[in-house]
């Protein structure tokens, strides 16, 4: 997790005393910041207001709730993954090569954005209709692609025809698993442990 | 996650007027019930009261401090986790047997103890110290005894000879996943559900 501290480094007046622009990204970024660290209950507008150096007026000219930025995270975070596994998916080549690069971007994401992780995973119980409806779908989208890449290459009588949807669980799991515990200053950067956790889902589908 | 209204049928009164006897017992399971439904920041002792039909004064005889019931869910889960894994380790017999039994342990925890596994997953930053640090400890105690495992059969040059860490983390994460999507009145019964899970981590070690 990040610390909160660094939040407070948006000090309210620039150097030179000036007011400090704060756009709609940065607010974003300071709710994505407290919400991974706190949770979204316990987070609230007057704390974002706080990261940034601005009280709660100047924020609703920004953004109209705490709900409305967490919709936003979480769309964000599951129409980009998709768009990753599309890609994957839609550039073609042998089912052995479209389920490692699905599976490579599946662990990058969650190596590198790790808050919006946490939030993922911790706070669909907080999204108002319709957006949660929204977004559980377009979890099933993601799932119902990786289980298609799955079957594509599938050898008969093989763990994944029978199978598939335990198998595409347990692939996002053990990659949505990775965002608990990387450190980028660990022992494996990002590409080599994508490519680790591509080689297991392999080796698990006997495709390597 | 259970209702929460199921919490409210324990009644303070027992058919016939009777005050009902409230155990120790009865005390952690709902704390298990409210700490997973709400999060223990956001859970009080007066809740935990509440849903037995109690007072906070009668409900301290039983129990210091919400911080004890955390403490003792999450000892609990651990202690058991360790076990199951160390019968499956010490009974013997070719590795990949050893792996199959402390992988189908591992899932059937998570399928039938998801409110032990949110909490277990949620919960280790509200945990004070030294049972933070002792959590920690049983952690990794666990991780390292399924590597153990892993590297007992490994055969040479494959994944789980190099990279045996990541391929114990990837195990335990896709089984603790589990716990976010299993319901017991689903398509699979825990029994299928450990066995598949067990025959993919073979597979990935390519023992089966």
């Amino acid at each position: 997790m990040s610390n909160p501290d660094r939040a407070a480094d948006a000090a309210p007046t620039a150097p030179g005393g000036r007011r400090r622009l704060v756009t709609r990204s940065a607010v974003r970024e300071a709710a994505l910041r407290l919400f991974a660290e706190h949770g979204f209950q316990l987070t609230t507008m007057a704390d974002i207001g706080a990261s940034l150096g601005i009280r709660g007026p100047s924020l609703y000219k920004h953004v109209a709730s705490k709900q409305e930025l967490l919709a936003e995270i979480m769309t964000e975070t599951m129409t980009t993954l998709i768009a990753q596994q599309r890609a994957a998916a839609d550039a073609g080549g042998p089912p052995d090569v479209q389920l490692r690069r699905a599976v490579e971007a599946h662990v990058r994401y969650h190596a590198t954005h790790r808050e919006h992780a946490f939030i993922g995973n911790r706070e669909i119980e907080s999204l108002e209709e319709p957006t949660r409806t929204q977004i559980l779908e377009l979890r099933s989208t993601y799932e119902q692609g990786l289980r298609a890449i799955i079957e594509s290459g599938s050898a008969a009588g093989g763990v994944s025809t029978q199978h598939a949807r335990l198998v595409s669980y347990a692939i996002l799991d053990m990659g949505i698993g990775v965002a608990s515990w990387y450190r980028a200053d660990g022992e494996y950067d990002v590409e080599t442990l994508s490519y680790v956790y591509a080689n297991m889902a392999a080796q698990m589908l006997g495709r390597s």
